[in-house]
């Protein structure tokens, strides 16, 4: 599993904070504290209250690389915002994210191939998020499509089915589950999946027992990556157990720590 | 999900004991214990050591009678042991188990039938535990065959796929997984899946970690009951969480508490 790091998201209040006042410091305790705890790529995102979006993907994406070369994801609304964070973060990094919408397809794929870099597709379209499985794989179809359309590889499009807070919807989670499999079916070699897991805990008392329950089906299901929080410890473990029970790791009495090491 | 209580089991040292010197008050405490936890049916197992089979299970199922109506899982090797509990515990008990070899099945089966009870049915045969899933879903269909000429209906089978410890075998995980899903495939009504869940961990160093995390991968795929230890919190935590995400129960902020109340 690649585990994509959450924490540098001007949505939190500390880094908002350093985002905004461009403390190098906290962003870079930040940066390093992930990576220990086992980090494969960093996401970016400046949060909704930056004003200068292209600016600040900057700052940010020169900042993080003074300490690590890890891929980042450039994590943004905005195409130049990405651009910008591509041009610095170089060809080893990810774009976050396109939907299946035309409009952003026409804006984000040809960033992908210009870059040779991965891009996550959400499976929303015109119409929003779709109520069941199929719908999201129609809408990760379109984003494949359009991706081989722009000579983007489809093992470089990383398909995202959208989970959506438990809290706010029950019947959309094990339809994201059937389409982490489906989307496996519609190409050879197949998308990645990934999930913003986060998500399906919003607004609940027990986010990271949430969190790590759905991981683990995710993983149960397929899942190649996720955007989460790399310093919840048992939400780590609970992702290399699962690792371990679908055989994609080596068993030893001392697992956990093999893992870390 | 149907959580059956592993606790009485002979092979636990303190209800060994308890069995060997016929001591109630620890049965009725350790039965007692697993159904404030949340317990739907306890299993009752005499353990290795007892010489008298039929009359240690007569015993014990008579001495949780006292406290409980709740439905007993009468698990023994022996045929007369467990037609000696079922006697007792009466029509609403478990047969566990049979497995897909033709003596156990010419054995058993006519008591599922003759008791109107349902009938756990392991997916071993003369040639041991089946590889793979496709393999384990042949001896339930066998399972399943038999009990339909024995007139048991396919509803009362509880096929179990058997899980294989992951210290000792990494490769039957995710084809325990597959199973349980290709089981629902088998009749209609499908029969039920069930999990000794224990056995996931045996011999680890993170037992509960492994045994809840294998679980919730189980429910995913729509795993109907596991034989388990409902004593065990974070164990009934992961299940709840994962019934909640499978949309089986309904979402309220106190879901934790919700369930157990």
């Amino acid at each position: 599993m690649i585990v994509i790091g959450e924490r540098i998201n001007g949505m939190f209040k500390r880094v908002g904070q350093a985002i905004a006042s461009r403390d190098e410091a906290t962003i870079i305790e930040v940066a390093q504290a992930q990576i220990e705890k086992g980090a494969n790529i960093l996401d970016l995102n400046v949060g909704p209250a930056a004003d200068d979006a292209v600016g600040t993907m900057q700052w940010l994406a020169t900042t993080v690389r003074k300490i690590t070369d890890l891929p980042l994801s450039i994590d943004s609304p905005k195409p130049d915002a990405i651009r910008a964070g591509l041009e610095i973060a170089g060809n080893n990094s990810l774009i976050n994210s396109t939907t299946g919408e035309q409009e952003k397809l026409a804006a984000l794929m040809p960033l992908a191939a210009e870059y040779g870099c991965p891009i996550i597709g959400l499976t929303i379209d015109e119409n929003g998020v779709p109520r069941d499985a199929p719908g999201r794989t129609e809408v990760a179809l379109k984003i494949v499509a359009s991706a081989m359309e722009h000579g983007v590889p489809p093992e470089n499009v990383w398909i995202d089915p959208v989970i959506l807070p438990i809290a706010y919807t029950q019947n959309h989670q094990p339809e994201v589950l059937k389409a982490i499999a489906e989307c496996k079916l519609l190409s050879d070699p197949p998308p990645k999946t990934v999930l913003g897991l986060s998500n399906v805990s919003q607004g609940t008392r027990y986010r990271s027992l949430v969190n790590r329950t759905y991981l683990v089906m995710a993983i149960a299901y397929g899942l190649d990556a996720a955007i989460m929080d790399p310093l919840d410890d048992e939400l780590m473990d609970a992702m290399i157990t699962a690792e371990l029970l679908m055989n994609k790791t080596v068993y030893c009495d001392d697992f956990l720590k093999a893992y870390r090491t």
